[in-house]
């Protein structure tokens, strides 16, 4: 049986609290090792991550081109790179794993560019690579119940999404930053702030359980003082003619992670809270409202064995995380033995959603920045 | 001791929802008598109403303006008359009571213009009259504590405004109505149907705790294969710069009469659930959630005062009514006694406010008819 | 038609809660007029309230033993009485207006020993009269729909209850008494605080809804250094075999007015919260929580008619409280029309369970003062 | 710097949840490696899980005796080993691992007996070995910030503990046992079911966070047609004099693992329900309720820095267990290296805790069997 398999970091130092949940999102399942490096700039946390690690000091490496290079040179190689490092160092070092045929998983946002994006999914696409990027909050079971649900028509036709992120974190930079973020720089974060931040979970969830495509998008922007946004109000309407709203914001008193989606059709709705991800609110038209838990034996058989605790039991962000990482190196392993990759396995986000998110992006801040006009998308 | 008037009621048939709502709120204090009224357009209805309620046989009216004729001629007439048939007869019924000198209490929505409106405002400030237009939601003792807590200062300046009104009654119509509902008929609902019907309280609500004016709105409605809107989304921008959404839906599962109100300041939040309208959540910045109660001994004695059962047991929407009615009553009895009432007496809904409620439902349907453009208010 | 009756009220001065709450309950149908009244010891008061409520001053009696007799002697006498005075009052007072052939509605407790309201309940039964004893919680509309899903067997046979009443008003009275309640005299009120005041609400509430009798009961008490118990934890053995636990307590803090009930059985639960009384948990076996509303359409016909108010806006106590009064006149006005009343009007709390409640609190206090033994009950 | 340690498992095949769970837990912080273990009884699965895991073939036994000296025997044996095998085999297989001078951490609950307990606990002692169980729940960051608000005297003295551990799985077992469980079989589980299975949770967790003992306790059991305890209610008097109420249960419909524990002061109230882990609910005295929440920048530096994720992101169980562990190693480690834990460092449940759940279930066990009198602890 070989069911293990290689990986990289770069960036992931300890320190790095979202190279953490990468790494033990990739740990909790066991089936990758990592074996090379390139966790940080400074040379001796560099070497003290690899050394924490155990990682050979010949794969901690202090560039991460000689990296690609060097592991696609070896037998041993790895078999994939998790990329954690800040949003604009991205495109490049993604797309010098992909040119040295070694697959890609991303850390969200993509990159800045729509072409960007699309040069990586060719690559991606032409050396046959995976390319994933990491959107987290699908990977709760429920919401893959919530996706079943809407697929199987529990709500019929969508006919209005209302989703969104809250975070109160900048309210005490209301008119003036204190420098303390680096997401407010548009060298290191791009057009945006917010909308780039977390406004693309936003997208990105509800194209993951509806399907839909926005079609077209109405924002409104406040910066606050700062140099990017730091609260966006949007009207959307989706290819299928439903309307929306998404909000995100960083100044909303009294949410510290409140991401919330509500997906309302002719039939009924849906409803889910991130910070009690466990659960789903479904209301059938003419039914009582209803609490459905992952993991409970009314589900389907293949929405019950997406869970990895007993019901009633907390799964959290670590879990969430560690169901994509199954599906990618599933994957991984399938495509290495010869084998070809389910549906199922395939059920992570990828380039061509990393790259829906940058047009999102574009297109909300193309609208806010016009006097809050309809911008196609 | 002279404390209780004399009233009148326009429609509330025994049968009728709303005329009910109005009656029991008059009696909850027991300080204004029921002595005459047009209870039905059908004759042995409005006879029957009347004896139901003890009214002499000669001061039910067949027809109002017989009303409110005669009732300006007695000595003992109505010291006001209560109007709560459909929308569309507010305007010819509250303005024949204005012009003949009573006071008058008219269900909301006031009427469909304007102009109209301007004219009843015009009749009541030259006749000195009482003019009071029903929007029940603030008359909660826990919306006064929320207004009194944004005038403190206690979120700072208000920076976003999210609301929403969702019911799901009409979700079984998606598609095509089944003619059951006045409000689709634009003869009798005017230019708006959800707009018109639950939009104004979400407007008047929000106007009411911040004292907040809209400035513009874009706003996107649904009609779902009827004559007039049942699902609106909208984005606002107020007259001290705050953005926020608005949100009022007659499709929307899982909601039966969901009126929420969230308002968001640079100094904390405060959060309203009209489904569980004695509690206030109030988020302080850098502080844990409050659920604040109506009636606890920690708020200050003006607003623990508003309250009418002891502390923990619902009040419900009679004592809400009945608190708006305390207070036009008691300013009629002062008016009448030649007093002076107080701010605190003068705090209920008056024509000004369904002025502005009429203006709002004309930006909105100005424009989601336009193409979701932004229109000034 | 002859709908309306005429009442008295014992009690009930206008700055009496508990008084108000009767009278806006009666209020409410606008089927019974109050004629007659003993509303205060002190005559001024007496008088006063008298003439706000508008009965003639010849029916404003300063004794009630003459009301009762006066009354009685009338050929348009006063077709009930409400008794509204404190606990001690109430037997001597029910007693009189029973022996002068006047139904009786009382305040719970309805008396302090088991042979005095045994004589109550005789007295009633040879005279043919309605002596009803105001339990307010069961007369919200969902508990209604919770008594009827039990009776239908929607949750099977009842294996455990689990039922609390918790207030916080007398956590600052923590080791000494302020003196400020009446209550913690037991000259008023009787051999219990806390077991008879709120206690007896949970023991009436939990047989109403499921039909079962406390068989034995284990209590242990706190009196924190008062002379009458303000705590009370219990044990519980029902005739069916279930058992449960009972908690009524007013330190508690946290809770204004903690009412929660949950009946478990072997093929479901129910839970009902007071402070959200127009909802109600269902969960089936194996199957989602559901969230059941008071007047929703999935709901039978009967427990749907059961509303006053359209669907999700909150009714409130007054409106419970009316319900029990709806069935009280309803009764009487058959009774006097010699029609006779149906399961449905005789559906409000009577004498027997007020004598119910007073055989639990005496078994109750019996095992706390045992050192919490087993008390039959 | 020699942070990584090394240690071994007994269970924990791939296939056991509560094995995985300790792997998981232990791997978090990547502070100790596996190198041997006894999986399995099954000679082949023990092999495969051994070849999964990476562990060396001589280092994968079949006996767990025989692992127990091999181990302690190398120079480079394992620093500790971990229990994860079904209740009744722990007292033989942690005795063995002691008293080769092997650490200890064991799954709970510890053994069956009193003076097992105490052997163990004595042999730890002589040896100057860490013996560790694991109850969970204490683990989470927000139950360590309950216990300091207790111990800071944010609610004063404790006069009430009420609390509750509910599942429903066995609600479709009422009256007769499927045979599927093996701690329905006193061989395996002990003298009780439920008691041991999920109160000791409770009995723990409340004398963790408030520091009082149980004095006596009264319980009522009941079987339901199984040979142990399936749902158990308790009335409890502590060492302090405070009484309580505990609730395990297996056939609590609504319930999937609803573990909730409030504890009432004389100056506020702390409430923590096990599905939204991450919140404590906090009520002072005369003032609103608190929604307090893990990480937040309001608690204390001590309590936010025991916050893995960001504030907001659900950490789940896998997070708390692993704080258990980050103690035990830091402990571990330390003694390694020579140097004293702190008290910090020694925050996790040891034998001492285990003998105190033994001796709960006994006291448990006795009271119900014996007609639900009181027995002391």
């Amino acid at each position: 049986m070989n069911r293990k398999i290689k990986y990289g970091l770069i960036g992931g130092s300890t320190e790095s609290s979202i190279g953490r949940k990468h790494k033990n999102a990739i740990n909790f399942d066991e089936r990758a090792e990592l074996v090379a490096g390139c966790f940080s700039r400074n040379g001796d946390t560099n070497k003290a991550v690899g050394d924490y690690y155990n990682v050979e000091p010949d794969r901690v490496y202090g560039d991460y081109r000689e990296m690609a290079e060097k592991e696609a040179a070896r037998k041993d190689g790895i078999d994939f790179v998790s990329i954690t490092t800040p949003n604009f160092t991205h495109f490049e070092i993604a797309r010098e794993f992909l040119l040295n045929g070694i697959n890609v998983v991303c850390e969200k946002p993509l990159c800045f560019e729509v072409d960007q994006a699309e040069e990586l999914i060719k690559l991606a696409k032409e050396k046959d690579l995976v390319f994933a990027v990491t959107y987290t909050y699908p990977g709760y079971a429920v919401v893959k119940v919530m996706k079943e649900m809407i697929e199987e028509g529990k709500i019929g036709k969508v006919i209005n999404v209302d989703a969104e992120y809250l975070q109160d974190s900048m309210l005490d930079q209301i008119g003036a930053t204190d420098g303390s973020i680096w997401r407010e720089d548009p060298k290191q974060a791009g057009i945006s702030h917010v909308f780039g931040d977390i406004g693309t979970h936003i997208e990105y969830f509800v194209r993951y359980v509806t399907g839909l495509h926005i079609k077209k998008i109405c924002a409104i922007s406040d910066k606050f003082g700062h140099k990017l946004d730091i609260n966006d109000n949007m009207l959307l309407e989706f290819d299928n003619g439903a309307h929306g709203t998404y909000w995100a914001s960083k100044v909303a008193a009294g949410y510290l992670n409140g991401f919330t989606v509500r997906i309302f059709g002719d039939k009924g709705a849906l409803e889910w809270h991130q910070q009690t991800p466990d659960y789903l609110k479904y209301t059938p038209v003419d039914a009582p409202i209803q609490i459905i838990s992952r993991g409970a034996e009314y589900l389907t058989e293949k929405s019950a064995n997406l869970s990895r605790l007993p019901v009633g039991h907390p799964e959290g962000l670590t879990i969430a995380f560690a169901n994509h990482y199954r599906n990618i190196i599933t994957t991984l392993i399938k495509k290495k033995n010869g084998e070809k990759p389910t549906a199922a396995d395939l059920d992570f986000p990828t380039g061509e959603d990393g790259l829906e998110g940058i047009r999102f992006i574009n297109a909300a801040v193309k609208s806010a920045d016009s006097g809050s006009t309809w911008v196609e998308m």
